[in-house]
């Protein structure tokens, strides 16, 4: 049986994750993940508010740290290359808990309690996010508009990794911003000034 | 008092909005919101599931717009394009919802509860664009990331409508498209290839 505090979180997450993935949330109770994790379900709840947090540990320490390398990143970026900057900055937590994250987004794609909370997660990211681009001196809709994307295109580049080992984290980053940045461009304004003047048809197929 | 289903739903919105402006989100309860609009209990909960609903009525229709706009939008249009697009499309909803949404961005911001609906629609919303430009034949990995952008800028026009009465809807929301884009391009490879451009790219203010 694990001793320390540290050692107890890890079994009830990794208990929470087989248990959530075998036989379903909705099935699973706190006491049935303390008890696989081999403590007892006071133990549980002295770690975790509840079954649905046991997922989201470590998400502070992410933001933290997040936030941290972007008030580091050089000052000649602009937001966008700041966000990347920090996403790359950051990447050993993200290789440290791939073990954890990678089968647990196939727990949360299968359970919406849980895809509320990794949202709301994701909304509490963006907003200190956000709050840091603004403390490098983006205006607040600017710093907010460049998280949302930043975060879209970190994602990306995250479930690429998962699913292509060929690169490293760090590659696979900043190809999605790169890619981000290729897909919000028009290629209207392309078509436009290439083909002459047939004014594309109103309807698709 | 109100006679019709269609003026009832209405009733029972505005009615909310400012109960809960008024009053707070916590403090109102769906027989405060009945009473106020003039009708029953009962009949609050054959027009919504619960009190959080009543501010998000219409959702469902305006996905429904959106997507099909995505459709129906020009073959030659890439992902981003098709967004703008199909955001322009749909704008008399939003200017039709204006005097709604934009006081209950208030409330919204300040009810935490709410927040957290807005963010699930939003979600399902996202998921839904992502599935109309699957079907133009973008990759789901990239249909999922330029929705994700693509509501970030359309959020980000819209706020920026109701700030500024000087241009009208369609204007704010290309100019957001067009500043999602040049926020999400590197501006450290901008700096270092074009040192010449008399206009430097943003760092923020």
């Amino acid at each position: 049986m694990p001793r320390n505090g540290e050692k107890v979180r890890k079994s009830l997450q990794w208990a929470a994750l087989e248990l959530f993935r075998d036989r379903g949330y909705e099935e699973t109770t706190a006491a049935d993940i303390a008890a696989k994790a081999g403590v007892t379900e006071r133990t549980f709840f002295r770690h975790f508010a509840d079954k649905r947090d046991v997922l989201f540990d470590g998400e502070a320490a992410f933001s933290e740290a997040l936030t941290q390398a972007i008030r580091n990143a050089p000052k000649a970026f602009g937001p966008w290359d700041t966000l990347l900057f920090s996403f790359g900055s950051v990447k050993q937590m993200f290789i440290d808990n791939r073990p954890f994250t990678e089968p647990r987004q196939y727990v949360i794609a299968a359970t919406p309690a849980l895809q509320e909370r990794a949202m709301a997660k994701t909304r509490s990211l963006v907003t200190n996010v956000t709050s840091a681009l603004c403390e490098r001196g983006v205006s607040e809709p600017e710093a907010n508009l460049v998280a949302w994307m930043g975060m879209a295109a970190s994602s990306y580049g995250v479930a690429a990794w998962f699913k292509d080992n060929s690169m490293g984290l760090g590659e696979h980053m900043a190809q999605a911003f790169e890619k981000a940045s290729r897909l919000s461009q028009s290629n209207f304004a392309t078509t436009k000034t290439t083909a002459t003047s047939s004014e594309p048809r109103a309807r698709g197929r």
